[in-house]
Formats: structure tokens, C-alpha cells, sequence
């Protein structure tokens, strides 16, 4: 049985995805292959393959055409699946070093075929046994200032730039963003999900109308802004990593959105250590401020040699820009801490705290944190500042 | 011979342009038909067909596939007939009394059949006779407030408007503005077309550095600002009127951008009159002034009444809206007063004062009055500030 090219969707066996591996001229060809479904069965069917022999692997995931939250399955489209593996063919063409490899793509199966990273680990599963990785923040770093560069009108040309707005619009997965980060959260939806001690500092968000018309704001940026195609989902969880290397999966949330948003889910996810990790929280004070010092350097290094507009290769307007990114990440920031705490979609660094005392205490952090970075973010001027901001609350 | 569903492009004769209209059923079956081409020739082709005997007619509107300008032609697709036509349907819908009707349109032809306006006169034309048509700028105040707030996200919802962002990419037009309204006249371009006696003053625009600053921020607006779908062309010359009736024409340069853009449009173009038209300046000052006033009105209602996002309904963040697209529209308004001026697309107003001496004093005032628009456009808080800036200059 051969898949490739098949006509209609079939979600894929353990066979079936072995079959397809046999047929893509990826593994070597005598290959003797396992199989193991390792998704969380959520939204994608997940395929480790590996070559016993040559202890060489591959993944392949597929996307599901529902998506399992809220206890019940909504549809969703497989176009999704496609906007994944388009978006993973340009970080990976800009970043190479920072992206897994594709090596096959099948819309009508909604597969993506690539690189095995499983001799890394999840940043955020990795963070929350101890580990800090070294190298994770100037990778980080260097791979928001390059994506977020190269995709740009200024990186990319206006007239190219339009044709990408075009292919990554992608209306049902930001659906998802505009609903459970900006809308959800404050006020008293039924996808919220917090503990009940909480209940009192959430009804005060709920009533705080300058925090509300912050987040209006914000949100129509992430609506309106299409300055560079984002990732759109750049948590730790999005991030695989060790003491040498730094991958960033998973950009099935791409579009063309505010820079800011995904240097402000990298911030958020980071800060979510500065509060729960009192061993190592000067080294995750340091990833924060390493993310945007070589975000900012090497922005402004591709800003000044491969600016496609003559005319705003400028420093004032260089200026200009990182500034409304830095104001923007920050904001962002701040709805990510938020909506971690009190959303649907919750991160284990809090979640994980078996101390209930403890517990409370990190999230009312993470929540006067947010708060202040959502309503101050024009007002912090600088790395310095912002951390000062962190230092006051946790 | 049928054209109906052509199956290739050929441009229409004045002879089977009437074998188009007949075929339609929009005329009387009876119909004794004559037909003459109008259109000025760079860019389309446009049949005006009448019923000698009902004194009925309709518009046939054509693209060709190239644009002549600069002297040379350049291919242009024909995609840009689609992208009218599908305007000229959707502010249709949203504002029926300020758009001509269509009655069939054909993407391979790329044709139009429309509304027959002939009993109006262009706008920018009757101006210059001397007509003020006084209820022009109650009708671009409601066309602007009906068309920016229908198409914007919180009169569609973001799903939608999603999807018309995409079905609304437009490279080619897209660029045409880019080129000419935002760039080349803020440099020594090839394009600029200036009188000598005007050169000190270009000179003076291009060496400063702060303007081009406010430009850069102006033009970056322009290419990622997805607020709403825009006429993006909106002059007087996209205005058919008289003293009763208002009607938009040719939204081929539509696309998703900053609300501000056609509203500094249609301020910029009622100010080539303010500049130049001694016997009825206060007519074009309270056009504009009621411009503004009809749209302010008339958008807050439909943000209060029309909004789909509950959280976003509230008069701050209606007031932060209406700030923004004040500010845009008096920078766009300055970028527009400049490239008519020194640029390669002129505006009669200017040109056709035939006393040299007065026609450079009022391109003096054009360009003066564009630059501080643009440097002042956050400094001015209101009307009566614009206004106030206006009255300094002329």
C-alpha cells in the first residue's frame, strides 16, 4: 500500500505511518523500523519512527480534523496542517539552525514528515526538573530577530510579503488566540479555569475597565498588525532544547500578526520561571534579558544590510520600530501570564506546585505581574526597567 | 456572437460591447443601442451604451492589461477588474446610495457592466467650474463611516474579515501608492514631476530628515495596518456628483489598510480647494469640517449599535479608535497634498490655474501645508486644531 498522493484523509496507523516512512527514501533503505503514536491525541496524531539498526529516526505528525478541549471535540480544519508544514519550510529556510527539518509534505493526509529531536527535551518540561540550558535564550534570541526580520515588509519586500499574508491567513487558529488570551480571561467566561482561592484577584481583573481597554488595544493589534509572520504559539512548550541546541516546533498558529507576540509568549513562558524557580530565578532573569539584547543586536544588524526599503534604513526609524515591538512583547507578555493562570490552557510550572500555599501565591504573581506589565508597557522604557517591574511583584 | 463566459481575454470593440449589453437583460429587449468608448485609455477601456429610445444607459468597464504611464506602458494584471468588482459589490451592499450599481460582471474579460452616471459630473470637474455640491461631504461622512466600519473586524467579526483580507490582496495597485504617494516624492526620484520655480522647496522636503521619519511610520501604516477594507483611491476624481446624488467609483486599488488613508484622501483632495478656490474657501472648509463630523457621528452609532465584540463596545476604546484614524488621516492627508504637488500624478486643481505666479503660490501652499499635516498629525487634537493648521498656511 502506498499513501503517497493519496486522494482523501485517512487518519494514519502505526502501520500506515511505517509504510509511508519505507516509501519516502528518508531512512535507509533496509531499514527496520518501530513505530510509536506519542500525541497527546489532542490535535495531532504524533509517529516516532526509528531505525533499529541505524538507531536513526524519523516524525511524522498528522493533523486530527477535530480538536479535543473542553472536555469535548470541536472540528477543526486540516488546512491547518498545511499552514504547519509552510511555516516550518520558511523559519526552517531562515533559521535552519533553530527549526526541525522537513523532509515530506502531504496536504490531502495533513502529514508532515521530519527531523527526530527525541534526544532533546521540552524547555518547559526540562525547566521544571532543573535544567536552564545556557544556550536556550541566545537561540531564542537569534531566531525571533531572524523570522521576525526575513518576514517583514523591510526583510521580504512589500509585494512577496502581500502573497504570504495571503497563504498564512488562518482565521481558526487565531480564533483560538482572540478567544481563550484576550477575550476569555477577563470576564466570566465558561472556559475560565481557576482555583478558587484566586476567585477574589480575578473579579478584580473582571472590574479593572483601564485593564479592559489595555487588552482592547492589544487585541486589535493582534487583529490588525501584520507586520511579520509570526509563530503565533512560541511557548516553552513550542521548544525543544538541551545544553547545545534549541528547536522550535509546532507554528501551526502562523499568520501575519504583531512582532511583539511572539517575543511576548517567549518573555511570559520565561517569567513564569523567574516566579516559581527560586534556585535558578537570576539565571531565567538573565534568559529574559539575553532574549531581547541579541533579538535587538541582531535585529538591528539585518535591519541595516538587507533592508529591501531604501528609505527607512534609518536608525531614528529602527528605533521606532523596536521600541513598539518591545512595548507591544510586553503587553503580550502580560495577556499570556494572565490567561496561563486563569484561562483554559494552563502551563505545569504553576500547575505542577504541589503546595497549595505556594501555588496561590505564584499565580497572584503571575497575575499582578501581567496586570502591570499590560497596563505599564508604554511607560518601561528599557530591559532595565522591565525587570524592575518583575523584581517588585515576585 | 455571445461574450458571455469568454473562455480568453480580448478587449472589447464599441460593437461587441453592444453585443455584451444586449445579451444581459439589463436593457429593453427592444433596445436601439449606440455606443462610444470614454474611457481616457491608460488603464481601462469604458463603453458608455445608451437606449437611443428609453434614454436608458448602463457602463461597461474593461481592464487592459497594462497601464500607460510614465510616458511608457506597464503590464498590469487584469486580477484588478475582480478586485473592483467585488468591491463596488460590497460597498454596494453596506452603502447603496454612494455606489453605482452592478449588474454582471466577468473576471476573464475583466468587465464591469454598471450604472450609468452619466447625469453626474466628477467631482474634482464640477469643483473647478465652480460648483460646491452641498451635499457631498454629508455623503462621503457616511460613506466613510458605513464602509470603514462594516468592513473592519468589529463590524464583520474576525473570521470573516479574515477571509476578505485575503480575497482582497493587492500587489500590483498596492504598490502604485507605495511608489508614488510614500516614496519617490521624498527623494530625487525619476517619477517626480515638479516646475522649476519649485525646486528649492522639494529640495528643502527631501533633506528633512524628520518628515521622511513621519513618512517611513506613515508608509508602514499603509503596508501592515489591516483595520478595514479600503476604497484606496479616493479622491475627488472617484467622486461622481451633483447637487442632490454622491456616487464612489473605481475602488481598484481596494485592499485592507488603515481606515485613516481614505478619509485623508477625501480631506486632502476638498483641500486642493480650500487652497485654491478664493470665492468658496469656507464652502470647502465646512466640507470638511462636516466630513468629519458626519463620519465621527455616524461611526460611533455603528459601534455601539453593530458591534460583534461585546468587550470592545466601550466609549474609550470607540474614542481611541476615532484618535487613530484622526491622526492617520490628517499624516495620509499630507503625503497626498505632496505627491499631487511634486509627484507623478498631478491634480487639476493645481494645474489648471493658467497664472503662473498664482499656481506655484498655491503648490507652495500645497507642499507647506502637507508637511506640517504630517509632522503635526499627534500635535492636533481636534477639528478646530485642523482647521486652525489649515488657515496658518493659505
Amino acid at each position: 500500500m502506498s499513501l503517497l498522493k493519496q486522494q482523501t484523509y485517512q487518519p494514519l496507523t502505526e502501520a500506515a505511518a511505517i509504510d509511508l516512512a519505507l516509501s519516502l527514501n528518508v531512512l535507509p533503505k533496509n531499514a527496520d523500523l518501530t513505530c510509536k503514536e506519542i500525541g497527546d491525541g489532542n490535535l495531532n496524531l504524533v509517529f516516532h519512527i526509528v531505525d533499529k539498526q541505524y538507531d536513526k529516526g524519523i516524525i511524522i505528525k498528522q493533523a486530527l480534523p477535530y480538536a479535543k478541549v473542553v472536555g469535548e471535540s470541536w472540528p477543526l480544519t486540516l488546512k491547518r496542517a498545511k499552514i504547519e508544514a509552510d511555516a516550518l519550510k520558511i523559519f526552517g529556510q531562515i533559521a535552519p539552525d533553530f527549526v526541525p527539518r522537513v523532509y515530506y509534505t502531504d496536504d490531502v493526509l495533513a502529514v508532515t514528515v521530519m527531523e527526530d529531536l527525541s534526544h532533546l527535551l521540552i524547555a518547559r518540561t526540562g525547566f521544571i526538573k532543573g535544567e536552564a540550558y545556557p544556550l536556550i535564550s541566545q537561540h531564542l534570541g537569534e531566531y525571533l530577530a531572524k523570522t521576525l526580520f526575513y518576514t517583514s515588509d523591510y526583510g521580504l519586500g512589500p509585494a512577496v510579503k502581500k502573497e504570504r499574508v495571503k497563504q498564512f491567513i488562518n482565521p481558526e487558529l487565531c480564533k483560538i488566540t482572540e478567544d481563550l488570551i484576550f477575550t476569555d480571561p477577563f470576564y466570566d467566561a465558561e472556559t475560565n479555569n481557576f482555583e478558587a482561592e484566586l476567585r477574589s484577584a480575578v473579579e478584580k481583573l473582571w472590574q479593572d475597565e483601564v485593564l479592559k481597554h489595555h487588552v482592547n488595544i492589544l487585541k486589535k493589534s493582534f487583529l490588525t498588525d501584520a507586520e511579520v509572520l509570526l509563530h503565533g504559539d512560541l511557548h516553552t512548550g513550542s521548544v525543544f532544547a538541551d545544553h547545545s541546541e534549541t528547536k522550535v516546533i509546532d507554528p501551526e498558529f502562523a499568520f501575519y500578526g504583531p512582532a511583539g507576540f511572539d517575543i511576548g509568549q517567549v518573555f511570559a513562558n520565561l517569567l513564569f520561571q523567574v516566579i516559581v524557580n527560586d534556585k535558578n530565578r537570576d539565571i531565567f532573569i538573565k534568559h529574559i534579558e539575553t532574549v531581547w539584547n541579541v533579538f535587538e543586536n541582531q535585529f538591528s544588524h539585518l535591519w541595516e544590510r538587507e533592508n529591501k526599503e531604501p528609505l527607512a534604513k534609518t536608525s531614528e526609524f529602527l528605533e521606532y520600530n523596536l521600541s513598539k515591538f518591545f512595548d507591544d512583547s510586553l503587553g503580550f507578555a502580560g495577556c499570556e501570564l494572565i490567561r496561563r493562570t486563569i484561562g483554559l490552557a494552563h502551563v505545569a510550572d504553576l500547575d505542577s506546585i504541589e503546595n497549595k500555599e505556594i501555588r496561590i501565591a505564584a499565580k497572584l504573581k503571575a497575575l499582578e505581574l501581567g496586570k502591570n506589565l499590560i497596563k505599564l508597557r508604554k511607560e518601561i522604557k528599557d530591559l532595565k526597567e522591565f525587570i524592575h517591574v518583575v523584581e517588585t511583584v515576585i
